[in-house]
């Protein structure tokens, strides 16, 4: 009888994790991922706000396992599971087909959600891929480069003035990193706009910013957002998002650049698996992380529903990681006739974010800490936690880099929009 | 009176040269360039066979000219030259103007050629841009992802088969590196095709490759080359290129991946001028570099004719860089009242191409080397003509960690391609 094949769905936190702890088992591993590379998501706001360069927060999967002989890499992008044949139906290149397996694991994650706002998305980018954030690296460059040619000034406020949906990490990362983007280096750079008339505006519905945070970690990052410049106006969801701008409470705010970090749903798994979801679309697993009646199926990462003392875990690289290393161990003890394990528990090392240079929030079950310990720790953490030692190497340095002359990493326009069949026909004074 | 305005077009080698030589002159400056950053091109083929990333050899000219008071920067595409009226035609962004000079620096630069054959341009993309660069490393990697997940081995030859067109530096060093990147990386990586299996084959028209290079020289980069694995066609130009390979002599070679480094065109700027062009197409200059009865336009680097002792000048960053510090200083002169400079001659520094790992040729009018000598020179100048020192540690860092650790920088797939609408229905065998 050959070794048993477990196909992973997914490159990410917890995929990988998966074929990580597989890495000794009697099986055979296929990881299936749509792109070439595992993403670090908690650096990903740094590669739209210029500090990264896309590479140095990706890591090629095929070059993370190269040493793990039973695993195999696939890329194509899943489109549905025949759960009766135990098969995965895949679309790779100019080919349709399906992959048989033994044990399956889905960890294909969440994308970005307007909450049935889908007319928002075209006006206002997420940040989940990276392309996402070399689309809005762009954008915010390229922002104050037509500011820059634009002669009337009555049309510079609405340009510079950037728009963030969202109160939680992202959003409050997003915002710190753009204020500290105008002030420490774009400031000397431009001759005929002053960069630092740039407004940020940071909206939530929440009666506060990081609301998984308590709340004087919440009050500090907000004065701390504050003192760098940032508008926070909470306690109202945006009414409307257009070419124009938003509508907050309301009012009307000019902007030409809005961003999305106010949520995220599920990749489709649950309807791949005719499985039952809970209310956000993820799937309800089981304490083994399988899908009830489903023993060779599972989910994990921020795609599964699962609860503990509870409540609900966080989509968090934490928790994907924990699942991952643990269905990896399940499926060696079931492949081998071990024992099964205990139920999957969660342990909560801590969650933080960053806002600006030098400061940071950082809240676990047994303490809390913020101002510049809590950002060397995050620093350390995120370091720690990069796949690839050159990663961690060269992030490092370009941090000490930026630091010590701040230039930040990476502040390449990749396309621009030069022309428009409606372009007014001016002169330029300059 | 106010201070001449000084337009310069291109931030290239040339462009950036010649502003920067005017840093503590009595005149404006403004540096009117379609992308926002100066692009390093000698390393754009690492950029393409994925060892550095784009960030890694592209500085944002604002920042390069941060300190430079009486420069300004303007993301514009050029449209034409008023020579009359002293404008030059821009299109920024939605909006049409122009810019009135006193100087007009034109250093605008080649793209690539297809000699009359438009037809080849989308099977066999060039490589002068970050664009193309990036667009290459997508294609050469996607290519072995393909062939994983392709059962059928008679399709494994096609999709391996990496034909280069020009035998000149640019052909050379993407044929090594192409063959160090199998060689030393993908070869460990790939579970059901073997990346050594690949076929990387140079055609030239010429008797033999780098054909600028004394005949000692030429013969030792093709023993090198040969020595990687690499097929060199010689003496026959390609006849046909289509969308299922090349056809040369008479034979054709299926390959789903054709690259063009065979030729290049001047940009426009004669025709912008209607002064008088070389059969290429580039503008005939004076002795001062300017164009005939036209004393306040100079026009350098790759898009000027320019000879020196009946020889014309080749297209190098050498050239352009001479003559923008050139051009700087006549402009300097003039605006201070000062006396001609004596006409511009170029002083040949030598030029190189690097052969795979470890192996360089390297001629001058003074002598010639290569191998692990030529080599490291070869590393030696190309960093220190980097234009930040932040990229300058960057790059050294990479070659390092490349060369012990056989791991390079950037392998990331950009944008890939899962579905057509003429996909093939069929079993993968996984």
């Amino acid at each position: 009888m050959s070794e048993p094949h477990v196909v992973v769905v997914g490159g990410g936190f917890g995929g990988l994790a998966t074929v990580k702890a597989l890495k000794h088992a009697p099986v055979r591993v296929t990881l299936i991922d749509r792109t070439n590379h595992h993403l670090f998501q908690p650096l990903l706001y740094q590669v739209a706000t210029a500090m990264l360069s896309p590479a140095q927060i990706a890591s090629p999967i095929r070059a993370l396992l190269r040493h793990q002989r039973n695993a195999s890499v696939f890329l194509a992008e899943v489109t549905g599971v025949d759960t009766a044949r135990r098969r995965v139906c895949v679309e790779a290149a100019d080919r349709h087909g399906c992959i048989p397996y033994d044990f399956l694991v889905l960890a294909t994650g969440v994308h970005h959600s307007y909450f049935g706002h889908d007319e928002f998305a075209a006006h206002a980018p997420g940040l989940k891929t990276l392309d996402d954030a070399v689309a809005i690296r762009n954008r915010i460059l390229h922002t104050f480069e037509l500011a820059e040619t634009e002669d009337d000034p009555r049309r510079h406020p609405d340009l510079l003035t950037f728009v963030l949906i969202g109160g939680g990490p992202t959003g409050v990362e997003m915002a710190g990193a753009i204020a500290s983007l105008i002030r420490n280096t774009l400031a000397s750079e431009f001759r005929r706009v002053d960069p630092r008339s740039a407004r940020i505006i940071l909206v939530d519905r929440a009666p506060r910013i990081l609301a998984t945070f308590s709340e004087d970690l919440s009050q500090a990052a907000h004065a701390r957002l504050a003192g760098l410049g940032v508008e926070i106006r909470l306690g109202h969801a945006v009414d409307c998002i257009d070419d124009r701008g938003v509508v907050v409470n309301g009012e009307r705010i000019p902007s030409r650049t809005v961003l999305w970090t106010a949520g995220v749903e599920p990749s489709p798994a649950g309807r791949w698996l005719g499985a039952r979801t809970d209310r956000a679309g993820r799937v309800v697993v089981q304490s083994d992380l399988t899908v009830p009646e489903r023993p060779e199926v599972f989910v994990i990462g921020d795609v599964a529903a699962c609860e503990q003392d509870g409540k609900p875990l966080p989509g968090v690289a934490q928790v994907a990681m924990q699942q991952g290393r643990y269905v990896g161990r399940t499926i060696v003890r079931r492949a081998t006739g071990g024992a099964p394990l205990a139920p999957f528990r969660y342990f909560d090392k801590g969650s933080m974010a960053v806002v600006g240079r030098n400061f940071a929030v950082l809240q676990s079950s047994r303490f809390r800490l913020k101002g510049w310990p809590a950002f060397l720790a995050w620093a350390a953490v995120h370091l720690e936690f990069l796949a690839q030692s050159s990663l961690r190497a060269s992030v490092f340095l370009q941090w000490m880099w930026a630091y010590v002359t701040r230039q930040p990493g990476s502040r390449l326009i990749v396309q621009h929009h030069t022309s428009s069949p409606a372009a007014r026909r001016e002169e330029l004074h300059v």
